[in-house]
């Protein structure tokens, strides 16, 4: 297919259409980018982008990722008019309305050819990152055969200008992802005018500075784009293509200005661009030649992908590199049975200590298990023994150096478990979960398996202080919906959080783990902590006190338990690793736990705030927590100064008992 | 003073020493960057800061952070030596032990000479940002005599990295920010090992590319330091100075490598180092010459100073000016009988709207606010009528286009409620709060008075779907201790929630407001939102029913309360525009809206988690929320499909009053 305009065009002014009507439909929406983008997407999927719209989940496709999501009618056009199953035009006229699957920006649970959900602006090109660098080890891994694939990118000034670019950007530069393509909608207007408002940066200049090749094109010039595309398909270095673009091309009074990015063109300008881009048809219909012109395009990928399976289907890794894509695990009963061995035995140690000791297990058992850190290797304690860096020059290793840059290791996990092939983990210290909280939030919205291995979870970190002091973060994690939070207690508790962690395929986990020894409270198996919290001490004496604790304070609780049964007064001690766990238990494991009976104190113990707590202990029940910033000292005197004693808390009980 | 390495070595060696020993003797802490940067931090202290010890309050004083906040036995030992009453040497030999003011990290509410908390990489840089933006607001305002100065800033290769680089370096170019100099720490080691391990990046011509010099020097050659800091100075650009440092310069056996970095330099090896830098003093102690050369170049600004003060004297200005600077407002009482004239009103408003209309009346009373939006002017209507735009031509403007940049306009805003003179307040949608958490948290945790205007707070924001829908944010928020996160119902309540965060001048604002309307449902002044909740409407019928609701909901809870009302059960309707100022009012208060009485139900209403509302409705209430991810379709299909209607909310009271 040659990019003669005559043919292109059209093809071209399909995308214009959908675009415009749908959002005028809808009356919500965004025009600007799918007109201002069109071309350059007509020439990207007629003669670029590696794919087979009959499999969408075709392992070896090329990755296409919307990062600019607003333009959502861009994708859902490529998508119907290269023949993809969904969306239907039914689902396009219903776009932004309740059950259309064409939702205002592209989520990837709704429309399997939706890589990745886009929407909040640089995380897409940032999970591209992770596409791209999954697809390196996986080519490291089952060789050129299985898979060689690039990962293209729409991006615009909002995911240029966001501070994850520059992250993102520096770790493609550093791994040398030379099969990740990034398209720039050069088009010079942001939401709030032009972009000279705002920014005067020489983006060119910086993509180059970050070990980038830069090409350019103009943007409405079928043969130009298809030079640049070509030149930056050939380039071994990621690289950008800035196009440049008029935003709402097409529409002849408002493109070129920022009132056409995100509003409807109203009913008036859309007869307008009608004229002026030749369109005859009624709105939502494309004519009979343009569409086959576009199901041609479609077509295109089906004979590579049938090569493809045919040589899968000769490779002597085919079963292995089948289970990987499909995210099955195989060595769940070898990593169990080397954890049992651990019952035996007294170690007190930190957990994130416990956390290294079982990648230790997992690293060697599960080749998918890709770890990392943002520059925190030896405190995250998140390199196994013998896990060779995966680096520029070794992409097969399987640890990655994500540098100080906890949002961008963050999405790129995000794609690369989007990707599949592999489970990535990453570390950094709880207290910096803010710098990526909006990608935690992507990995529960968009159901991926990353584990996020999270240190230093309280004011146990000491001397560090207070800007290093997780208080609210555990809580506030657990308020992000699909979201496995978990707090081990002892090395046991770890271990068990890491299996439940694995074996989570559509739910992110949090490891939030002690820098401080703790000691082993657990000798028996069973796997306690699937159930999120179980009784871990039955009170001797008459049950008048439940303790329910996570993480470091679980020992703290069995301390206050022993110390109240001294007294004749019967304590439970409830270890709670993982509150979401226990949301989902049914009522009558959760009232067997925490029976309603009035003359019970419930208590609390959570080096963190105590707001949350009350849906455990009632409002008639005693938080022991923290509900100020911490302190910079060490840790035992940190504990000590905010209560975390049984010499503060037992008193506390008492007194609320006698009341 | 010159840069006689006879004299200059003995000091920078002090700073060696100091840190070392203190870190020692805490058995933790960072040497690394302390003994690196000595050399230049002498040169900077001693030829070019502009500063008196005697008056750390001086208001032209220069800015000096120390963004790589982990070396803060530099700017400790810096304070000390150059004759600040904080920290004291009692205050050093006790670092990072509970009550020094010398802890792990510079906290700016423990010593009065340190300018902003720094550790959480990034942020440091991204607030001097702020700083040198108010520096020149002020300038603009008040002429050179007054304000005149600069911000001078140590980074090292983790405040490079950080995405929030980007933006901050992105905002200052464009906003040709020529007083802020950054002093960077190219010691080419993180601590995960060599830079080369994760970062392949060309600094400096990043920098350029965002419109900045840069200057380069061997950060161990006193007059090639102080050559580059004088070029630096000059030029009218924000400056890079790339100085090229060994880490733990002085330390001869681990120096340049990146085990000098966050450990102790241990026994042995400070010994040896003594023996290297020709260091006799016993720890702690400054031999007395030594001490006399760091006075004498704290001395230095004295003159300046009251040069300064004289001219202040004279200054037609000056009350203003030092009204301004000390934080006082003067308008409350003219803005609130503007507020009064809308509770005969009938707005039917979305509260994003509300909060407009209040700027508009705020933005002329008080000439301190300086508002701005991250690329979301006309969505979160913060800008009011006649705001000129603040830019690199007209720096008196009081509206900053802050750009795509959100993380980096919270923390620039910190930087400019720190420096004083000025209220910042900044826009942007309520989900991307996730993206600058940790801003937000500095804010509450260094005491700032910032406002953030955080728009399209629930599912009510409707078609963009569950990327753009905060679930947890306003919750998750209200975790963060020192911050007031406000939701108002209506017009009126914006109107006194926008007077509490201007009046709150030691904690920082969130406003969550809406994108769709809202009826007006207060007609009667007196500053209700004050104690955070109030009874908006007591029951009719016996009360069996208390409804406490915000925000949107509200209006909800009432109609809700008519219908049980029409079925002869009476309910009360609370307001909470805000929680945390509900927590402050006394128990008597609280009994009163929230009676202990078993027979009452209590019910919260909020289109967000319904996690922690249990503290207000105990464990037998009822909480209508949503507790998973939101949708794309419009606002009333949401709130029908998620159950916000008096339809869905009537029955499930019913049902419970029954059981």
């Amino acid at each position: 297919m040659s990019t003669d305009p005559t043919r292109f065009a059209p093809m071209a002014n399909a995308i214009r259409a959908l675009s415009m009507d749908a959002v005028q439909a809808a009356n919500s929406g965004h025009p600007g980018m799918p007109m201002g983008m069109a071309d350059v997407a007509t020439v990207l999927f007629s003669k670029f982008l590696r794919f087979d719209p009959s499999r969408p989940d075709w392992a070896d496709r090329d990755r296409f990722v919307l990062s600019a999501g607003h333009g959502s009618m861009l994708i859902y056009s490529l998508l119907y008019l290269t023949g993809y199953e969904s969306p239907t035009i039914h689902d396009i006229r219903n776009f932004r309305q309740m059950g259309s699957v064409c939702a205002g920006h592209p989520e990837n649970f709704l429309i399997p050819g939706v890589e990745c959900t886009t929407g909040p602006l640089g995380q897409g090109l940032a999970m591209a990152v992770g596409m791209a660098l999954a697809e390196r080890h996986l080519n490291a891994t089952f060789g050129n055969d299985l898979v060689d694939h690039k990962t293209w990118v729409i991006a615009g000034d909002g995911c240029m200008m966001e501070g994850i670019n520059h992250e993102a950007i520096g770790l493609a530069g550093t791994l040398k992802l030379g099969r990740l393509k990034v398209l720039w909608d050069d088009n010079r207007i942001t939401i709030d005018g032009d972009t000279a408002l705002s920014t005067s940066e020489d983006i060119p200049a910086r993509y180059r500075a970050s070990g980038w090749d830069v090409f350019e094109c103009d943007g409405h010039d079928y043969a130009d784009i298809e030079r640049a595309l070509a030149e930056a398909a050939m380039s071994e270095k990621p690289s950008l293509v800035a196009c440049r673009t008029i935003i709402g091309k097409g529409a002849p009074n408002k493109q070129g200005g920022h009132d056409v990015h995100g509003a409807p063109l109203g009913a008036e300008e859309i007869t307008a661009a009608r004229t002026a881009l030749g369109w005859t048809s009624e709105p939502f219909i494309v004519p009979e030649d343009v569409l086959a012109d576009w199901r041609e395009a479609g077509y295109r990928g089906a004979k590579a992908r049938q090569e493809w399976e045919a040589r899968l289907a000769a490779d002597p890794q085919a079963a292995e590199f089948e289970r990987r894509m499909a995210g099955e695990l195989a060595a769940e009963d070898d990593a169990m049975a080397a954890f049992n061995g651990w019952l035996a035995g007294d170690a007190n140690v930190a957990t994130r200590k416990a956390s290294e000791n079982a990648l230790n297990v997992l690293v060697p058992l599960f080749p998918e298990l890709v770890g990392g850190s943002a520059d925190l290797t030896g405190s995250n304690n998140t390199k196994a023994k013998n896990q060779a860096p995966l680096t520029a020059d070794d992409y097969a290793g399987r640890y990655v150096y994500y540098g100080i840059r906890e949002f961008g290791m963050a999405a790129a996990m995000n794609g690369m478990a989007l990707h599949g092939g592999v489970i990535p983990y990453g570390g950094t210290f709880l207290i910096f979960s803010d710098y990526c909280r909006n990608a935690i939030r992507l990995s529960a919205l968009q159901q991926t398996r990353v584990v996020y291995v999270l240190t230093h979870d309280s004011i146990g970190l000491g001397e560090d202080g207070p800007t290093h002091q997780p208080i609210e973060q555990v809580m506030s994690m657990r308020l992000i919906p699909n979201l496995n939070v978990f707090r081990p207690a002892d090395v046991i508790e770890t271990a068990e959080c890491w299996m439940l962690a694995l074996q989570s395929s559509e739910t992110p986990s949090v490891l939030a783990l002690t820098r401080q020894n703790l000691p082993q409270l657990r000798h028996e198996g069973g796997m306690l902590s699937a159930r999120g919290a179980y009784r871990l001490k039955s009170a001797k004496a008459e049950r008048k006190v439940i303790l329910m604790a996570t993480g470091s304070e679980v020992q703290l609780a069995t301390e206050v338990a022993e110390r109240l049964e001294s007294q004749g007064i019967g304590a439970d001690v409830i270890s709670a690793p993982c509150l979401e766990l226990f949301e989902q238990q049914d009522d009558s494991y959760k009232r067997e736990l925490l029976p309603d009976a009035a003359h019970i104190l419930r208590v609390s113990i959570e080096a963190g705030v105590t707001w949350g707590w009350e849906r455990y202990t009632t409002t008639d029940g005693l938080n022991i927590g923290i509900d100020r910033f911490g302190a910079s000292a060490p840790a035992k005197d940190l504990f000590a100064r905010f209560g975390f004693t049984a010499d503060s808390i037992v008193p506390k009980i008492l007194d609320k008992l006698s009341t």
